[in-house]
């Protein structure tokens, strides 16, 4: 909060999006990474990897990964965006590899299979489930939006159920901040929880809308930005404007504070 | 079906549970899999790495992985059992991992993120979606099983939708073996699709009522085992009894097809 910011900066790095200078480092996925956190980190609060862009190269990516891991800045919250889950034994490995291995101080969970996939990433202390509940994607609708017998949205439903497993100091929730109006309902049901919200900037979501309706007395919100803040520039010079860039969001984000905090 | 068996052998490696012996060879998880896989190819169709276990052992598990790709062989079914599912850049990205570079003819997928979350995988040509639906954890009735306003359960919805993303020649379905009464009303939704069935043995699944309500008229069934199998001894002679227990399932599933195909 010293920062004044709530953003969390997605590290969703393409070597066929990086600047193509970076393509003879030894290293240009973590070469990109290490010039965007230097960038970005009097700005952000958080950095959010996407496993799958690291995964898609093999060993090499998970070493991009974990010298990405060790870079980032003491005190800067890291999110391992994973979109795990699976049953109690395949989940702790899972998390092993998360909070032990790459030690991630969190990692976002899919709950469709409800709470002996979720369980074993809560027994490790000082670590947090990201939960998906209302997503930011077309298809979010498909299921996370269906009316239940009982009048709950499905969403709802995960909410209020899985807020059950743990508490609002190792769970959080992904809301998509194109659903902004929802956050509303979403409050109502948990009100203490911290939210990630993607989907701000590139996606569409409105940042003074998802801070209206989401922030709680404790702030209660880490908003992502990935493409529109890396993909800034492709030039040589592509950190200046993923600076820019981070630094104009925060200055929005100081606005909302003093609003709605 | 020439083998009359529709066994696939979970491969859940897991480095802390393979005989001792085997930790003194260059890749013990590539060592235990080799024999696993030389003992148990003639009664299985199909291998399932469980890529949780891969991935908690860094860059080394990705390459045992790759190692193990390597050695399956021709004509045996690969499922990268992953539980995958984002937004669509992301989840092209994953297919892309677990199709082009690890070379799998099929992926597991989670359906909350709805449809753009499923459609990137089934781009691919000759490549499978295995889409969870209902699972054989305790966790899966917390969602899975909800009812709709509609009348149908969460899961049945998950069937109707989804099968208008693909065909049954590129979906196939994740259906818990301790569920099997409701293949029956399964059944009924997606009468052509391939059904994924894990939970046989260790989790208490029951093949031949799998088999009778499940079986379609090309069989439509893989039932997996994981544990029962590769961990049926952890001595020296593992592989041994791992062939004698793929052995024994292979003559049941042969009584079955007699039976009810």
């Amino acid at each position: 909060m010293q920062k004044q910011s709530y953003l969390c900066v997605g590290l969703d790095t393409d070597i066929s999006k990086i600047p193509t200078h970076l393509l003879k480092t030894e290293d240009p996925v973590f070469e990109f990474n290490r010039q965007i956190i230097d960038a970005t980190h009097k700005f952000c609060v958080a950095y959010k990897p996407n496993i799958a862009f690291y995964e898609s190269m093999g060993a090499i990516g998970w070493e991009s990964l974990r010298k990405t891991m060790e870079y980032i800045p003491e005190g800067c919250f890291t999110i391992a965006d994973a979109k795990r889950g699976d049953i109690g034994n395949t989940s702790s490995m899972y998390a092993r590899t998360f909070f032990e291995l790459m030690d991630f101080d969190s990692v976002t969970v899919a709950p469709y299979m409800g709470v002996d996939s979720v369980l074993p990433f809560l027994e490790f202390k000082d670590k947090w489930v990201i939960l998906l509940a209302l997503t930011s994607n077309e298809g979010g609708l498909d299921f996370q939006n269906l009316s239940l017998e009982s009048g709950e949205k499905l969403y709802e439903r995960v909410l209020r159920k899985s807020s059950e497993w743990g508490s609002s100091e190792n769970m959080m929730y992904v809301v998509g901040a194109t659903r902004a109006e929802s956050l509303v309902e979403i409050r109502a049901i948990v009100p203490d929880h911290f939210l990630l919200v993607p989907g701000v900037g590139a996606q569409g979501g409105d940042l003074e809308a998802v801070s209206r309706f989401g922030m709680n007395k404790q702030c209660g919100l880490l908003v992502n930005s990935s493409r529109a803040i890396i993909y800034a520039s492709n030039q040589r010079d592509f950190a200046v404007d993923a600076e820019k860039e981070a630094s104009k969001i925060q200055k929005q984000m100081r606005e909302c504070l003093d609003k709605y905090l």
